[in-house]
């Protein structure tokens, strides 16, 4: 009898994790949240505990022909503590795990920890731990994050209501077109090994693709002002794919408005070179480690001198669905990779 | 001008974790102990965090041409909880990150998961996250396991005194045998693939090759006698590194007897077959997942009629060094891989 075979791609990255996750039963009261959100939390009597973990291959998630090793420690840092803040919680420590093919020097792995060093010491979590192998092939890091919040004031997902403000921080397709930017640059480079990159009047973009930072800032804003956003996540995967996350887990529909959508000058101005929407790569792009976040109504007032935020749309009942208003007045159905015309 | 290159392979494994974490500075209250243990440990407010992680790659820790996917999701989990053990601690939380190649299907990677879920549910912790992703070759996991301690009791490497009784729990040396029959079947099959690999005989030692199991037993039996181990950590790489761990960190020299180390009958015989020295299985194996543990003399009457744990030496004084007293009455130098003749 032949065996099953299902390929992993017909389910896709949130599939898998649901299909993996579905018998887990917990066991610990202490346990407060497991799998499903940025992070986990843990309640050690009375405090919280909480952590979140990430894998990073060469060649799937990094190259190493334009991330300098320095740059990827920092960012192999900085994404894990995203999802700790993403939680509304404070990381404390990390662990980093790494493997490694014989081509890389002590040189080398120590550029990479002056990276991981870097992010520890601009973020005051320690590193507590890890373990070094050899690998067959390519570079692989695997960092763990741990921090902590106040009894029950993290923030999840699925907790926002009807009526919330939808709210992003920073602006947003960035790190997608300084991703864009490097890629073409090292085909050309590729091809006429004798061609100067010019990647000078692009430091930005390119910043933002290869040393993002966690929006540490904006979590001491908001406890400063005494807003508890009623959900939150890190933007990683693309804005529209997280306030899908946020509209499905909380049972809600959403309305996002094109026109709101923070996007740097930088950014409308590369784009526009490589002929792409800039709104699509704010909605699309993804890694730009911004948090996305719902509101009361209530707390408006004491966020709207803040430049770093943003109110992008507002959340709906759930037959009204997932929509972006554009620009040019014309209502799409939101979908995980920016919006289809097809269905309005 | 070139630049500096050193090659990794000239620090060793332990060489290279020193050099990587020399200039680690803690900066929270929080982080009681950090890098240099088998775990580290955070206090969050009274109650003690324990967290280990440990990183395995196919083709350097594991071969899938003879380890079924649902074993190699167990081991993965108990390794990283026999650290947790190691610390006097009890685990209560996992995260499992793994990268793997389009070769794997989705029942593979179900087949792994049931072997997590198999090793949560028999050691009572809970899977609490993690982060699936795409490889260029080969399959990664990354284990992170999380426990709980009472303020202070937990045990590290660096606390044994001079005088304390070295013991070990189980057999050693069986996993280290397991291997080699596993890499010699795996030979003959790839010379010869009509030739039946006959393992029938040789469960005990295949067993704990290819799952091994954590002495959570241990750990409750030392806490129901009211025994705090004056230093413990667990045996992976091999009893005579273990040895030389606790030796070293904690200033002092070590008798280890020949004649008091557990060796399995099977594991004797196997070894004979194959022309190896059981003594020289034990102390350079590794992988046995065994409890190292030093103690006051004054317990002893404790854990006397306890058949799982054996008394094999003593520390002594810094001067007198570290030494193994042979079955024939020889007295050498122990090191890392085993004994040295030539240093008395």
């Amino acid at each position: 009898m032949e065996q099953e075979r299902t390929e992993i791609q017909d389910l896709g990255e949130f599939g898998l994790i649901d299909y993996l996750t579905r018998n887990i039963e917990i066991q610990n009261a202490s346990t407060v949240l497991g799998v499903g959100d940025d992070a986990a939390v843990i309640d050690h009597f009375g405090k919280q505990t909480v952590i979140s973990t990430d894998m990073l291959v060469e060649g799937i998630h990094f190259d190493l022909m334009y991330t300098p090793l320095k740059h990827l420690g920092y960012k192999a840092v900085v994404v894990n503590l995203s999802d700790i803040y993403a939680m509304n919680a404070t990381p404390t420590q990390i662990t980093v795990s790494i493997a490694f093919s014989n081509r890389f020097s002590l040189e080398a792995l120590n550029e990479f920890y002056e990276g991981v060093y870097a992010a520890c010491e601009k973020y005051g979590v320690d590193l507590i731990g890890g373990d070094t192998s050899n690998s067959q092939k390519g570079f692989i890091i695997s960092v763990t994050a741990i921090g902590e919040v106040t009894p029950d004031q993290f923030v999840k997902r699925s907790t926002a209501e009807k009526g919330d403000l939808l709210c992003v921080t920073g602006d947003l397709g960035a790190a997608y077109l300084g991703l864009t930017l490097l890629e073409r640059e090292k085909k050309i480079y590729l091809e006429s090994p004798e061609v100067k990159p010019d990647l000078e009047d692009q430091t930005y973009i390119i910043g933002r693709q290869l040393k993002p930072e966690a929006r540490k800032d904006i979590i001491e804003f908001l406890q400063q002002e005494d807003i508890k956003p009623t959900s939150m996540m890190d933007v990683s995967d693309g804005l529209s794919s997280e306030i899908l996350h946020i509209a499905k887990q909380s049972n809600l529909g959403v309305v996002l408005y094109e026109d709101k959508i923070p996007i740097a000058q930088e950014s409308k101005e590369i784009a526009m070179k490589f002929g792409l929407d800039p709104t699509a790569c704010a909605l699309s792009g993804g890694e730009d480690y911004e948090l996305l976040f719902t509101m009361k109504q209530a707390d408006y007032d004491k966020i709207v001198l803040n430049e770093q935020i943003s109110v992008i749309g507002y959340m709906t009942d759930i037959t009204e669905g997932a929509h972006i208003l554009t620009k040019g007045g014309n209502k799409y159905k939101l979908v995980a990779q920016g919006w289809n015309a097809f269905q309005q």
